[in-house]
């Protein structure tokens, strides 16, 4: 689309190249799929690709437009109903683990109502009344947010449905490039204990819970320059870890018991060689790569065989300060974590696979979530969950921060999870 | 295709016609679907419609080219696991309750599968050699009723999907034909006790579970006129039919009170009116056409209620015996059941709603199931099972006998299933 | 409890000493329990000892009691609800699977109760006045047949119980008799076709499922003359019977896959050799004795791999017609099926062990259940059940008659169920 | 028994007093119970009285007999199997949820059972070799505790089981004392930031969990004077609370919806009064005193409705610090929290009810598990609990400690678990 320049442009305008990009971002994000592949829902914690599309774009629907666009026509009224996720504040939600049962509206007609939201957001942007400019700006950034963590969840949603499948189908062709014949050399790197300050503040984006920044006191700590290698824990595997109790946590016992687990996720045993189903098809097993799709149960089992821990939030945020938001993020095309290269510092703290952290998911001192429904984003969610540091292959690199909180329960394993040492 | 007529043309070159017409019809039912509703299992007692254009041509693929066209070259080694459905005989089978986890291969790649298959099926039994030409036959026409009911069986399955969809969608389009303005009258026709024969002899195609043809011993007995209509069903519900246990098997209550059951399947009340979810999208309910998706536990119910009780098997293949085989059946395209003409004698015996009977599904004295992996289609599925006779709307009018032995688990719903009282 | 005999002695008053009689035996049965034996209850379908005295005991409060005898005073009102099983005209029941949730009333309270209802019962039986004496009678005659069932459910319950528990605890001493060192010989009992009457018909007492008497047509069979034994069901074990799908029904493969199942359910293999839990305690397997605790799906399986099936239970009622009703019952002691003698004739068609019938437990041809809430006994389990017939160890002789149903559903396996082959 | 006073008593003698003590008061609080209440379980996580009796000496037998007293003879070889509870250190379990499956041994032969072990566990105390006198000493102390933890939970368990029966049968008799009109005033008791130490040092005994002590950096806090009471909770009851989603943690309102709660876990409401169900029967709830049998999930949700927090555990510890080991234990004989007295300080810190603290349970930096079996002790259950502090009125006085951390998953609510505001 063409917005015409005018002379009032209001500040929201600004938005618009981003807006753009990021919403495009999504369905280029789809251009390898079938309609198959979009609206099949493999278990009740992923969603289908379609829901997705649709679900980011009720996003900007109920909290931009139905607010402050005082003539939008909503696509369809059952919008609001079908693609609320967990907003107890907007109404009712179809239920989340039939988010695979729908059949209609079609992928055709999602995108369409995508297309139908943007025109409106479109024209907002460029026409916001100078009162609620700033209120819509903030909102719009928030939606393009949101729109990233789900362009993440896409991918590894849709790499659980393809596992599904004994014919391994990819989401992308392989790529071809030399692999390193051996891992960087695992140091470690020291921070001095102290009182630091950690969480958001000043004008650019955050969500709620990285807020406030707050002192908070570490004791002397180091960290791995780099993530744990297939290699690494195919060792763990090898030598009996998941057969041996006393390494684990009593629920991740438990859950390599009654799952039961082996190994992680996606990794395969055949005739003896180890495989491991990525994005690009069933592919061997990379030593020097990082480890991923480990549960909190498996990293922390790993680092205790190891005779280590794993970092606190605190720890990584305070060893990252220094570092350049740099890494293998989505804009790779590789959808994979890389090795390591080898360097005297920290590598890999961002990108390639989130960090398991040993911090419980906790509101920091003095925290406040966002009044209303948006409340919901984040605070509600505080609770047997642990935090994740660093950001993945899977997600964009405009969307992560040093003070970027993830967070999943601690059995979760599809999504793109390794570990990095501490001790 | 066409076929090159010979001189020398096989006995089983006879059966083309019929292969082309019914493997045609299959796929003429696909006809008002978008590729969303192919892939998606709304339960494990239903299955994609995808998968049942594979399965079905699997039966050809397994049972009649790779065992006797032996130049045959599988279209893809997997499929042989992926689509068997319960041959144990075969080998294993990809879990029935995944089948909707699978999107590829594509509902594209699953008709060429079609194709493929049909090409080899087709030269086959033009160039059949004369010592398996029978047995060849006889596979398919094995395999082509095999095919007819998964026809049923893609409209059941597809109707319970898409009545997961708060938006209702359609399957076709209404057909505004005029109601009659009240149902037939009920009446009863008598018959006499005696030894009679009933099951299946002679040339004529049918399952094994129809034979071998027996006499049996039957009381003097009633039958219906015709089907329970919505109307009568709707007093036994608005009477508190479903909150009086009494009227109620055990099991039944059971089911009645933890699913919980107020009404048949697809029974909708909006703002004091009753609706129908139909294949033709919600409908207000139309008094005078048979009540249908109900469980054998609620037609059991209903009859009680009466004072009446439901017909035993032989029963109502000895009533049926001089009707002529018409009926409401799939070729109608109505999809539905649809309301009973006043008539002297028995209506609706065929067609329009299975009839649940009280007879569990049990072998005839003297019953061998056939050798072999085939053997597995009928006979392993007798017990906790009721009998149902004389097809439905979804019915093909080429599949159906007097001596057909339909069979469900008592709780079954999500078939065109109905009621006829017997006294 | 001593009483006056007079003059005009009602005839109820004949019912008393079996009522003693019936009642007295009940804690017989109990005498070498521990109190932690009563009030457990190791599986829903299995209820604690304690319960089953108490809902007798409640049974004939509910029914004879509370209507007939005008100034009874209950125990305690809560028990109305407490020991109701299943009879919803009676009102809301205690669940289920609850009843070994309940510490009190405590064992000696429930005795206390049983002296409670006893003595009321024992006055109304002595001085009924005429007009309901009759239907007095037949009451506490139902009610002692109840109870006399109620001891059965005592034995297996508890032995499920018993068998839970790593030490194995016996409930009697083992018998150090001596076995015979091989089974009977297997021979065939033949019974031309035609039709038979079956069913109860006559003053004697019978439960309501039994009737009509009517006409049945029957083909030509033989019954093997003695049940199968533990030797014969070993070598099916041995031969791979429970891997080898082709021989179960599709429900009872299921089963020995998730159960999973090996072998029967009481059967235990330690260092090589195979062991049975019995009410004695952990024995070694008696191979001349018969096989008990196996499912209908096991029977069904054992009977297809030797080419032979289960008998229909027209066919065992026909055939045990000349029988004398003698047999292993519950008064021998033995608590357990014995091997059957070498004779000429039909051995152990009674007692011993319940003989899986192939047929389902359906109505007999104008059956009508009892008026009122005594008519839930048996008639609303007609569905998913199959006939048992013949009784076992641990019935009363003066409880079975060769007309006698039993019912469990194809998986029930706690209860003294066997094998008799027909043909 | 007696122990003869030597010359040479080793140290572990002077243990001897609190071991007699604590082992006698383990079957004080049995006095009031019928067999019928030993042995059942109520549920997966709590466990039948039998059962504790038996651990809790299985724990001495396992870690101290076994290794140090060299002549000792197990009672029972199985016991090491049936009386562990989760020590993989050891060796297999019998299942927990199988608990109360168990008649034998019997309530009787496991007070044999304690006799058995305090016998040998008493010589041992008197006549340790030096050299190992001082870990003997170490491991029956954390056995004493061991088994008052269990005491505690002899009671929850206890509790929880009478409550499942609609008689509501009390296990002490109820206490007729005149209660308070009103609850003493909530007032807040303010604490400075600043880095404070906690955890535990020094020679007294603790759980290595409390170790090593370390500093951690508060920010300034205020604490209720009180627990909450129930007409505190009663409000957010009535106000709807248990209906309004923006007040609970998503988790929380998942159990809320499934379970369903309206209200805490044994409170009831007839003819529109509310009861409790209490150690002394169902009692008229008393408003002055405090709420208890709460989940985390209900006391957070409170704390949001009335704009508060919980503490944090460090808070609490810091804010205990100078409070005397005072409270309503188990000694008082209550088996209830009862109402706090109008007083200038903090109240009920400890004692009443154990307080849900805002702290996840996580391991202080530092934390060692103690080596081998015994570290299963607290370590491997870190993951997905909360800490709570202080006591309730079923621990003993000579148990708890300000540094003293438990922890229950957020759901849990058959412990006396109670609020304490903070902001």
């Amino acid at each position: 689309m063409s917005s015409s320049p005018t002379q009032h442009r209001p500040p929201t305008a600004e938005l618009l190249p981003r807006y753009e990009a990021v919403r495009q971002f999504t369905q280029t994000l789809c251009d390898p799929l079938e309609i198959e592949d979009y609206v099949i829902q493999s278990m009740p914690d992923a969603s289908p690709v379609r829901w997705h599309l649709a679900h980011t774009t009720w996003f900007f629907e109920t909290f931009v437009l139905k607010p402050f666009a005082s003539a939008y026509q909503p696509a369809n009224a059952a919008f609001e109903y079908l693609f609320n996720s967990y907003y107890n504040g907007i109404g009712e939600q179809f239920p989340r683990a039939k988010r695979g049962l729908l059949t209609r509206p079609t992928v055709a007609e999602v995108f369409e109502y995508r297309r139908h939201v943007d025109r409106d957001i479109e024209t907002l942007l460029l026409e916001a009344a100078p009162d609620i400019a700033e209120e819509i700006a903030s909102l719009v950034e928030l939606g393009l947010h949101h729109e990233q963590q789900h362009q993440e969840l896409m991918l590894t949603d849709l790499k659980h449905l393809l596992a599904q499948n004994p014919l391994y189908p990819a989401y992308h062709p392989s790529c071809d490039n030399a692999q390193p014949s051996r891992p960087a050399e695992l140091t470690w790197h020291a921070t001095s204990g102290g009182i630091y300050s950690i969480g958001h503040a000043g004008n650019g984006f955050a969500y709620d819970n990285e807020s406030p920044r707050h002192d908070t006191l570490l004791h002397d700590f180091d960290l791995a320059n780099r993530l744990t290698t297939n290699g690494e824990y195919l060792a763990f595997v090898e030598a009996g870890g998941y057969r041996r109790p006393e390494l684990w946590l009593s629920l991740g016992w438990n859950a390599v018991q009654t799952e039961p687990w082996t190994a992680p996720l996606y990794w395969l045993k055949r005739d003896n060689a180890w495989f491991e189903f990525t994005l690009a098809g069933l592919q061997p097993l990379e030593l020097a790569a990082p480890v991923t799709h480990i549960s909190y149960f498996e990293a922390d089992a790993f680092a205790r065989w190891q005779g280590k821990r794993l970092p606190l939030e605190a720890e990584w945020e305070v060893a990252s300060a220094a570092l350049p938001l740099r890494g293998n993020f989505v804009e790779s095309g590789q959808f994979h974590p890389a090795p390591a290269e080898d360097s005297e510092g920290l590598e890999q703290m961002l990108g390639d696979a989130w960090e398991w952290t040993a911090s419980p998911y906790t509101p920091y001192p003095g925290y406040k979530p966002v009044e209303g429904a948006i409340g919901e984003y984040n605070g509600k969610f505080m609770c047997n969950q642990h935090v994740l540091r660093g950001g993945s292959c899977a997600t964009s690199a405009s969307h992560i921060r040093r003070t970027y909180r993830n967070f999943f329960p601690p059995e979760a394993r599809w999504q793109f999870t390794g570990i990095r040492l501490a001790k």
